[in-house]
């Protein structure tokens, strides 16, 4: 039987209807009631131009799929995420963790995503400048692997709250530190509004961060936040100058797709349709 | 009826056991179940030379009776928690907020307190940089009528998770350039663990606070966090290196009480005594 997905697959690309909604581009994370099939089609009927898709959600030989699926529906792939997790108290489980690191680069590859989104934590003691170290080293390996392939390395700044258990990298000059670091290219920075809103020095992190951004995503910030991982809030709903992160962070000269990332459990119960329209909506009202 | 507290303020001030437990010092938030008298009696009773007290713990002519009883202990208060919450969305609110602290400084007057601890924010609107001009501006004045008193003012740098509902000042630099913009002096910083440890730039912004410190404040981190406000760590139980967070601090010439301040469930729920007995355990292990 023949899907709407599989009809896509069949077509040549449709004109893109993303020039009425702009840079705005959808995160899968945001619509995981969705499969990754239904998440290309509905952001394409919805008028997104670019959508950010998950390792997880990809299935057996999905990533290859699912490139062709977005190919067919003229719809950008803005990122892969993700990679990382680089740290292991022992060499076995760093080689275990660089192997599945070059499949993510792999799998970007096939999708032909704009970048792969890196996780860099978290530590595997309570020694900080260690994970840091550990951390950086292996996106250097990475990196010489990913460089042949295209594919560019987008270190992640997370927010600081987690430090403990993700990222030891929670600061933009942090991440800028480290993406310049591979002196043979292929490693930037990804800018998300909720990691990096509280910094007093963001207008001057964001300046010297131009030619090191790939990507920028956006979630508001619910005070107080109503759980540490899946507590993210839908544009207006919080604490967030937005279209000031977008302002700054178009200082860089980044010009690309700004994908929608909400971690939250009521996001997520809701109709992926209904949810695509009202962040087409908030996006509108606050950011662009 | 003669009580153990009431027998206290007759008595000459004890020898103080502090030797013992070093610079330990106890935070009354990491023993809710005792009442401020109560919290005095067994801290003393346990060896500690300091605590820190908070004014909603305080009863009615709290703060004159808290501090005698303390004096007649040989118990040093090492801070009063807290003044601050200094923004508003209008003049009138700020004046009210300006009122109460003049009374929090007030209340450190009589008990003696080492330092009063300034909660700095949140912002009244989403503009975080008006917020922190804000705060910074209340300062200035608080400090006015808190340096003839002889009450120094601790701005504290709280983790960025609170950056939404708590304060606007959320990094050592930060903390440090609002208390040096007070050039008439009073105003310094008190450095938590809780909140400082994730920052990749820690070792230089300590060196940079030296003769700027007025206290130092541990709990652990727990990854991931059980919960937002009430999810801290006691000693030991987190990913934090407190030793060496300790080490740092020193750096600022800080010899003062190192303060254990847990905001945590389990920890409030058990015995006070035992609590006091497992934190002085605890910082001998990992700390001292």
């Amino acid at each position: 039987m023949s899907t709407p997905v599989d009809a896509a697959l069949g077509t040549s690309p449709r004109t893109s209807p993303s020039t009425s909604l702009g840079r705005l581009a959808m995160n899968q994370a945001t619509i995981p009631r969705w499969s990754t099939a239904e998440a290309i089609e509905g952001c394409t009927r919805a008028g997104y131009g670019a959508i950010g898709l998950w390792r997880d959600r990809l299935e057996p030989d999905g990533a290859a799929r699912a490139g062709k699926l977005a190919r067919a529906a003229g719809l950008a792939i803005s990122s892969l995420c993700r990679g990382g997790w680089f740290c292991a108290p022992d060499a076995a489980g760093r080689r275990e963790r660089a192997a599945d690191n070059r499949r993510a680069v792999d799998e970007a590859t096939e999708l032909g995503a704009a970048m792969l989104v890196l996780v860099c934590g978290p530590a595997a003691t309570k020694d900080l400048e260690a994970g840091r170290r550990e951390v950086s080293d292996a996106i250097a390996e990475l990196a010489e692997y990913a460089r042949p392939a295209g594919v560019p390395l987008a270190v992640e700044p997370m927010h600081p709250m987690y430090c403990g258990d993700r990222s030891v990298v929670v600061t933009l000059p942090e991440a800028l530190r480290i993406a310049r670091s591979v002196v043979e290219g292929g490693v930037g920075v990804v800018l998300d509004s909720y990691h990096l809103w509280w910094d007093p020095d963001l207008t001057a992190s964001m300046a010297s961060a131009a030619g090191n951004v790939l990507g920028v995503q956006l979630a508001d910030w619910l005070a107080p936040p109503p759980h540490p991982l899946e507590g993210r809030g839908m544009l207006g709903d919080g604490t967030i100058e937005l279209r000031r992160f977008l302002e700054l962070a178009d200082t860089t000269g980044y010009t690309g797709p700004v994908e929608v990332e909400i971690f939250n459990r009521e996001v997520w119960q809701a109709d992926p349709t209904e949810t695509l329209a009202v962040v087409a909506r908030r996006y509108a009202e606050h950011v662009a």
